[in-house]
């Protein structure tokens, strides 16, 4: 069977894929066409996961499906875009009907949560690797970027960090727990949230914004360096799930919500008097450390002591005076 | 060094990164913004090519830079639109400066030739491959999908068939040829010229089009199915270069330019009255053979004979009385 036929059979009659609205053509031509509205910017990312090396060589296919189109969605979140559409370039090593029926069902389940439609891809022959692109819509001069913020302002996340990495060695076997403490933390690894309503929800609110994927330092990291700021953390507000202290202890949860990717939660500077209005209307917003001045990421004790551990990706902290 | 260093160092740098006009927002932020003029839809196409697959394992990486981003766009030149940008997600299995600064220079040169902009990607770690997703502008409902072909019309392409797939032995070491024979040939596979310009001037004269990628019959065959049509071709005006034919002789050159893809040349169904004035304008195009009612593509010779050969991909004529 060619790949052309591949593509057609498992993902055309996918219940993710579709036309309509601002998919003004799906897959089956050269190319699909997007249909942004007027006055609407297209937001795209692309990104790739490679088998051993992203995630286990025998992964469920279902839940693949789900966290290779989360993770990418999740940078539509964070640049506050309403999720159109999404491509994907599927590479394997050999036909298996059973794989691409169960990834294929994945995918949907998650494109359906987002709100994503399939539009088009490919389908290769090769060592087994997913790179989907995504596409947002968002109206022009709103996108949440991430040089935006500024000194004063709050720095917030929106949820708990750290489960992902602390799922980590549950996925791999390496580490055993109870049913009750490892299924929150493996949904989180396995079918992460993107928060795209969270993400929409920010524009004109947020200064800037990411998705935590590098870890909360390094991203934190990220802004700062774009903004030209510095952001100090302080450790007590960093918010850590019961399920992962209770696995992990309190240092190690700790440690993998600082430095821990994958959770797909997103960082963001808010001015201040923005923060009770969006908790009111029910968003899950902690303000976790403020914007300063100066340039890096800065973590702090109860005390105010500096407590930075060294992290890959951040740049040290320095704040002017 | 940290994959985004990676994609930092040698892609944000490169000559085809930028942004400006079209591409809001560039390579540095979760997502790339493109701002399309009002009244135009968002192509989008996205191709994966595989080492050991798609090109050899040591394909010298200028080249494969030119062509990888060749075969991409080419998606957009059979859409008619006109290109904006592209997405990188580059699998490598190690870093190696020298590898990626060649591959930069031949992706920026045929980014220039393409006018194309690098917006975003990803650079992971695994065996090597490439995806790349290239975006264009098409006045809405003036895209050329393969769906309108009519019959009574013209069934044209734009330039000879085969090089490509003749050029195949000589980029493997199973052939030599004089080197006036095999560079012509050779240009033809790793330097792929995408006929975005003839795509554009084909906008409200060509019924349906696309780029030939799986061979001409099968190509047409998606043609012919896309819009419930047959396609008939004359082997005598079936264009095949002077190169290809010294090099494989004349039947094998004729096999090559039926069933070869990767010429990347368009073929497309045209109204007759469209034909000479196009012409006129200096477009390269080749009319060999009719759109009729029916189904299935259908080879004929000088006397009428159906020659038409087995061809993996290609649906069985059947003319409608």
């Amino acid at each position: 069977m060619g790949e052309f036929e591949l593509i057609g059979r498992y993902f055309a009659a996918a219940p993710c894929a579709g036309h309509g609205g601002e998919v003004a053509l799906g897959i089956g031509d050269d190319c699909a066409l997007l249909a942004p509205a007027a006055g609407e910017q297209l937001a795209v990312s692309t990104d790739t996961l490679v088998s051993g090396v992203h995630f286990p060589e025998r992964a469920d296919p279902f839940l693949l499906g789900q966290r290779s189109l989360a993770v990418a969605a999740s940078d539509l979140a964070a640049m506050g875009a309403r999720p159109l559409g999404f491509t994907l370039a599927l590479t394997l090593p050999a036909f298996s009907a059973d794989w691409l029926e169960r990834y294929a069902a994945g995918l949907s389940r998650m494109a359906e949560r987002c709100a994503l439609r399939l539009i088009g891809g490919d389908t290769t022959r090769g060592p087994l690797s997913l790179t989907l692109t995504v596409f947002g819509s968002v109206p022009a001069r709103q996108a949440l970027v991430r040089s935006g913020a500024r000194a004063g302002e709050l720095f917030c996340v929106g949820g708990p960090l750290g489960d992902a990495a602390g799922a980590l060695p549950l996925v791999l076997g390496q580490l055993q727990a109870p049913a009750e403490l490892a299924e929150p933390l493996l949904a989180r690894y396995w079918s992460p949230e993107p928060q795209l309503a969270l993400g929409q929800a920010l524009r004109g609110h947020a200064s800037a914004a990411l998705d935590i994927s590098d870890g909360l330092l390094a991203d934190a990291g990220h802004i700062a360096q774009a903004s030209g700021v510095a952001i100090r953390i302080e450790r007590s507000r960093v918010p850590v799930s019961d399920a992962l202290r209770a696995v992990h202890g309190e240092a190690a949860a700790l440690q993998a919500a600082l430095a821990g990717g994958d959770d797909y939660i997103l960082a963001f500077s808010l001015p201040g008097e923005a923060l009770a209005p969006l908790q009111a209307a029910g968003w899950p917003i902690l303000a976790i450390g403020q914007v300063l001045a100066g340039q890096g990421v800065q973590l702090i004790d109860d005390a105010g002591q500096d407590i930075t551990p060294a992290v890959r990706g951040y740049q040290h902290f320095r704040e002017t005076p």
